[in-house]
């Protein structure tokens, strides 16, 4: 496989290296992810997240995986595996799915294999210069944005999907400030979105979640734009938790709310958000935190915790979805135009 | 002094003990005050907390430190500057002006300002007796109660306001449930309403802030109760950062949503909600977490954070208040029922 390279994951000499994203913002460790055990690990653990990223490290990891040396049925065996091991995103499923296509094992040859997984991450490259494209029309010069969670450069092999708009509005010189949920339990927009922004030299501030309604109160957010996990057919998405909470807040506020995703994350089986499983997490999720920085415990040991990873926020709430095909308002959502997609 | 006792605070062989809730869940330790500086550092480490308990804590050390030999000057100027700690809740400063009164120095004895001060938690006490019966009748069987931050008998030297309501609902056998939002970046919920609960048996889960209006959506939420640092004339209340966005959400699921608080809580001196100062706290709060489990930073050393202490939450978001004189529900509080107490 050739050499490939992007913010959060590397091929190098038929080796895959993936970014340990629960090391950052202080340590960039690179995992070299071997074993299929290994990357269900890598997976289930969040040392790579983002639907784009975990859909195209999969890929990428099984081809060298095969190319490496294992059987079609071994090959076969590990991508049901990785298939399962996180159940919202859908990106996983479907780009899995297109790897192995529909044909015989005899017809599976490394060759195959390796080009359709190459092909995965240079699409997802240029979706990402897509949604970027298509969403910076709808940045004004000042705009103050919202994120939550990370959908940027770690979350897919690209430019990322809301950051990518967000990044493009900066490099057009449009005087952008972003407001960083920091994304409880894993405080995803804390030690993520903030280092990539950063990175980015991108203006940003910090808050917690249940900050955002009041910035919104005191006009200090003139955008919402973050990511998905899935999109069902009429315009509901599922996101990471707490971007329900941002939806119904900007609503109240008259705040447009928009999330960016390829077309890779849209469920063609999902004719609503009904038919969008949700993962829970552990409790310990909820009763510390833990990464580079330490391991701690805040709540009582034994306390009972409620722990979705994400929410569903319904189509009512969205102003619109930026997708690689052009932006999608809240109108054309509602008429189906995701159907025709 | 006589004795006094409450979860938080006690009075023994007139000296002043009180609990560091910066150590809870896992420590309970008794901080024996004995100086201006060492009571300031206190409040505002929030080492202790809650409107009420600040105010009530502030009077009692002020007549300990007073019998034990301060002058009036050093009362007059310890009592500005403990005053002046905490700029958002109004107890502080309502109970430390009821204090020292109108008098002239000449006629400030120890006994007057022991007996205030004993007057002002023994009211408390009862104040907080009176909220929780005029709360109960807006609990349902069966009820799955939310709450923020922690307004219990660790806010106050009674029962508490919220929780108070709450603890006689469950001790009358309604069988309630509590959400627990875990409230960033203090993590008051997390570390203090559920050791609080879990002391009371009554059964509670811990959600991270951002889960709540997801809660809500999927109907496991029926009513919110929580407390208030500062009522204005018009009903619009200041309390921790965050209500508001429960605020937000709980009208937009058509759920009840009451906040329960002493007439000391009341400011008489604010029209509205726009009279409320709101603290504004250091940014390491946001950046990561620190207690008796540790002192972590997640975030980039350098990010930017903003922290704000308080919100303010409207008078049209708000199905009623429960006070020690009754219950107001919004009707009541639109028609200037506060003005008249």
């Amino acid at each position: 496989m050739k050499d490939l390279n992007s913010q959060g994951l590397r091929v190098k000499d038929n080796e895959l290296f993936l970014l340990d994203q629960t090391r950052l913002p202080d340590e960039e460790l690179w995992l070299n992810c071997k074993s299929p055990e290994q990357m269900i690990e890598i997976i289930k653990s969040l040392r790579i997240r983002g639907a784009p990223l975990i859909g195209v490290g999969a890929a990428v990891f099984l081809a060298i995986y095969y190319q490496n040396g294992a059987t079609v049925s071994q090959l076969r065996e590990a991508a049901a595996a990785v298939r399962a091991s996180r159940p919202t995103a859908v990106n996983l499923m479907t780009i899995i799915d297109r790897l192995l296509g529909d044909e015989n094992d005899s017809d599976l040859s490394v060759e195959l294999i390796v080009e359709r997984a190459t092909k995965a991450f240079e699409e997802d490259v240029a979706l990402c210069e897509k949604m970027a494209q298509n969403g910076l029309p709808l940045i004004e010069q000042g705009d103050n944005i919202l994120t939550h969670c990370n959908a940027g450069g770690i979350a897919t092999v690209g430019i990322g999907t809301s950051i990518g708009v967000i990044r493009k509005a900066h490099e057009a010189g449009l005087n952008i400030h972003v407001y960083v949920d920091e994304t409880r339990p894993l405080l995803q927009g804390a030690r993520l979105t903030t280092w990539e922004l950063d990175n980015l030299g991108i203006p940003n501030t910090l808050i917690c979640d249940n900050t955002a309604a009041s910035m919104m109160a005191r006009g200090k957010i003139q955008k919402v734009f973050l990511g998905a996990d899935r999109v069902a057919l009429n315009g509901d998405f599922a996101n990471k938790i707490g971007t329900y909470s941002v939806a119904v807040c900007a609503k109240h506020h008259n705040i447009p709310f928009y999330t960016v995703a390829p077309y890779t994350t849209l469920d063609k089986n999902a004719a609503s958000g009904a038919d969008i499983p949700v993962e829970e997490r552990a409790m310990e999720e909820v009763q510390g935190a833990k990464g580079c920085f330490g391991d701690v415990r805040w709540a009582p040991a034994n306390s009972q915790c409620a722990n979705p990873a994400f929410d569903v926020t319904p189509v009512e709430l969205l102003s619109g979805i930026v997708m690689d095909a052009g932006y999608f308002d809240n109108k054309a959502l509602r008429a189906g135009v995701l159907k025709e997609l």
